[in-house]
């Protein structure tokens, strides 16, 4: 066989989907963003844009550039998976209201085939949901293998907003930070590669969102009164996203908090730490499991 | 309120999305390739473009010039849901092996947010889902309101493969176009659009895509030494399909059969059909649930 694999043809133009760095970025946000067990949230600047030399307009270049690189990868990635690859990926994205989570999943996510995709938006739980225990309804939506899993909020929900608005009892909240390390850790065991990103915003640039969405009409529904109250509550936010943030950091399931004053930046950041996922993962397209040449003259024998 | 509406900031231009008519398409594949109770198969030619005067560049600019149009009025579907609408959206994919079903999904769908989009790809019956009646587990993933729910292959493959290969009694496939038209005739009355495609092509044009599938390593895992024996019941297919086409199109629950040994001409139709769909239904962003000043003047009072 000496044919060599070829892109998939596409509607966009082709870089190597090997090249790792992308334009500008000097260091890799995987390298830079990753939160760890000492964590500190004040410390992480909302308006910075961590290794990253270019502008807005760059950005968006890179964004752009790097579109088919995510979606060869995650195309791989599939196919793997229908000769036996066990990998998948579950990309958790967390953050206050007007982070920019809708954001990325429509801009860095569109571009890959929806076919490859399984995302989902957790709300508050259903009664249904209630229940269960609170990682009842998080398993039912697992990515299945060769999919990227996208969870808009998640788990971490029962550790933040419960904890917040004490919906659970202090105890609770302490059983469930162990309860997701050995949940995460259980699933990266089954070649789930588990990716928790938290867009990390200033108050002020909440503001101005917030204020967006009250000026145009196209935006209003989604407002709610309710976004208000839990500005309200902003500086508990903030340390419950780092407590959980320090309490479930893992090796296996790593948090990388990305600066989102931006949205440019936190695009293209997130872009760069699901590529760099996959290309740790380095999926192959698969060997032919038949003889090609024999189903070759087959075919050509068929009328 | 003075402000207007305007279009979600997004990557790509913005035509009008309520400019119904993309360039050269003359006559929309919604008036052209509807089916028909007294539909023959064989009067469609698959290498035709009803209703399109361009060429295959052409076609290219059509696709991308509505990705923007679909965008909008997919988020408009989606914002209306928010405040009580219900309509939804199933385009269901049929078609031979190769005839394009995931490159719809990929070139079409793909250009819609993946929030707004429900996506599932039927494979043969797994032994829980043989246990129930064959509508079960397409219930199951049914799109929720405000959704556009797309499947690759269906409950139809329950009246063609089924059929073709005799793994179903003739009285039971008979059974299930009564019974397929009542679940969708009830699917219509709860508010979803139900839009049915075949993806037509020929004999030859599948054998040339067979055999790009065995020349590609990359497209290697496309393919299965079963699809030549499915090709070599091609007669038999294409008679189950027009049964099934004409025994099951109703005015709620219209057939398009597309002509399809055009890639690019399939993608647009079938882009079209959908935008024809989206402007029928006409979702409008929904007014504000609150009082916008109050929630200004509450929002820039908070610190």
């Amino acid at each position: 066989m000496t044919e060599t694999a070829k892109a998939p043809t596409g509607r966009r133009p082709d870089p190597d989907p090997d090249e790792r760095r992308p334009l500008d970025f000097e260091t890799s946000p995987t390298e830079l963003l990753r939160a760890g067990s000492g964590f500190e949230l004040g410390a992480v600047d909302p308006g910075s844009k961590p290794g990253y030399s270019g502008a807005k307009a760059d950005g968006k270049v890179t964004l752009e550039a790097m579109d088919p690189v995510l979606d060869e990868l995650q195309e791989r990635l599939f196919a793997a998976s229908r000769s036996g690859g066990e990998d998948r990926i579950l990309l958790i994205l967390q953050g206050m209201d007007t982070s920019g989570k809708g954001g990325i999943v429509r801009h860095v996510i569109g571009a890959a085939d929806p076919q490859g995709i399984h995302h989902h938006a957790f709300k508050a739980p259903t009664p249904e949901e209630r229940e269960h225990d609170f990682l009842w309804r998080v398993e039912r939506q697992l990515p299945g293998r060769g999919i990227i899993g996208v969870f808009d909020r998640s788990h971490y929900e029962d550790v933040l907003v419960q904890r917040v608005r004490g919906l659970a009892p202090e105890e609770e909240i302490e059983r469930r930070y162990g309860a997701i390390r050995e949940f995460e850790e259980k699933l990266a065991r089954s070649g789930t590669h588990v990716l928790k990103v938290m867009l990390h915003i200033s108050k002020e640039e909440q503001r101005e969102r917030l204020l967006e969405r009250l000026d145009r009409p196209d935006k209003h529904w989604k407002f709610s009164p309710g976004d208000i109250d839990e500005r309200a509550l902003w500086d508990d936010y903030q340390r419950a996203y780092e407590t959980a943030i320090r309490r479930t950091d893992t090796d296996s399931a790593p948090w990388f908090v990305v600066p989102a004053d931006r949205k440019w930046y936190a695009r293209i950041a997130v872009q760069q730490l699901l590529i760099d996922v996959l290309h740790g993962i380095d999926p192959q397209w698969p060997p032919a499991a038949f003889d090609v040449d024999e189903q070759r003259a087959r075919l050509l024998a068929s009328d």
